[in-house]
């Protein structure tokens, strides 16, 4: 069973390696420019773990995580924009816009997620991509929602801007590793819960979200209990969850 | 075997039955906008009147229809933003960006992809999605190479940013139709030419492209003789292809 630094370190040499469409031409450096901005990995991370622990294979997985971090990645080039959150920064460096014009970095954008089909497609099995593509389609009504402020029901915008992903996580590490369906629920349960944990941590650490909301004192309140009813999730599947236990422990105490 | 007429009102009322993801929310509105400006459903109309002459049924063949509409309206509604080539108007109405904003704009034009594989993924044979992704990824490499002009090759341009996806509604025809790949060369020869026509006689409409570098007489030439080349095309392949010689005809004498 491999620990959470040797599955990221998976993560980051499985998107430096990855072959993108050679019809993509020059499109191909803003998008790998993108890809390379560093990161957490967490959701690829996670989905590794989970198919590991799941009993399935971690490079049989691969493609799977990366896909996930393909969408992700696409989000947050589209999401920098001048016409959505106009950031000009990114991870300590020029956001993708900002280094190959707008023009290049809104096609980047759509190429990374393509290439996220294309990664989950490499399955026999069609119900990979199915659920990425669900996931992907409740990540974007989210950042919609962010947006436009409309209802800004906070659970709501965060379970799907932020939730989808991490359940596809969990979601996309179990099909790959075969466990059947009626299996599924509690890993499932787990899931559905890890966003908000992100979530509430990036807010106290940001200052804004939830910390806003409720105070840092609050935010952080609801983070530990988050996080501690994910543990209790993860008690409750009849596998080896310890890495999944560390990434838990991970995502509720991190800095930055 | 239905005329091209019929085969649009299938395509037409395919678009407005056509149920988006729930987690869309408020994006619908602005991504059926975006799907609501008519245009002659030139791809859709040729993938249903491929799969037809080929022995398969048109119901089962909407799904695919329809996501090669999206993909291809995902792109218009990129393409009309201000990074890229910042068209106000769109067939005679406000672009969707003027619409509804551009962030909203951008939001609806990934949805909308999305919505195409989601499509696409409806059927079991996975390769149904993966020759869209191929050819959205080719379309995207060919709209890179638009707006940066880089080795400005018209062909290699159109060749990608029209003629891929005209090259996938034959394909996906042929792959619902469950044509056997041995069998579907000549299909492809004539799907690989598509593209050509109908770039060549916008062009010609426009006063841009090819008719920009060969003059309107020139351009007509090669419209003349690559519609010519396309009837012969038909003539190889065993099957009754009337309606697809009238889609011919249609492509290579429009004035619209």
């Amino acid at each position: 069973m491999q620990e959470p630094d040797e599955l990221r370190e998976l993560v980051e040499r499985g998107l430096a390696e990855l072959a993108l469409s050679g019809e993509l031409g020059g499109l191909e450096v803003p998008s790998r420019y993108a890809l390379a901005g560093g990161g957490k990995r967490v959701r690829p991370t996670l989905c590794l773990a989970v198919a590991e622990a799941a009993g399935g294979d971690v490079d049989a997985a691969l493609p799977a995580a990366l896909a996930l971090e393909l969408v992700h990645t696409f989000s947050l080039v589209h999401d920098d924009l001048p016409a959505m959150d106009d950031d000009d920064e990114r991870r300590g460096r020029p956001s993708t816009h900002v280094a190959h014009g707008e023009g290049v970095a809104l096609l980047a954008g759509d190429a990374l997620l393509v290439e996220a089909f294309r990664l989950a497609l490499s399955y026999e099995d069609v119900d990979v991509a199915r659920e990425l593509a669900s996931a992907t389609q409740g990540m974007i009504g989210g950042q919609y929602l962010d947006i436009t402020g409309a209802d800004a029901d906070l659970e709501q915008l965060h379970r799907l801007k932020t939730g989808r992903l991490f359940a596809a996580a969990v979601g996309l590490g179990l099909r790959v590793a075969r466990v059947p369906e009626p299996e599924q629920a509690p890993w499932r349960a787990f899931g559905d819960e890890l966003g908000l944990l992100f979530q509430v941590v990036d807010d106290v650490l940001d200052g804004d979200g939830y910390a806003a909301r409720l105070g840092p004192g609050g935010a952080q309140t609801v983070a530990a209990s988050t996080a501690q009813r994910l543990r209790d999730r993860l008690a409750e599947i009849p596998a080896d969850t310890r890495v999944l236990r560390a990434l838990v422990d991970e995502l509720a105490t991190r800095t930055s």
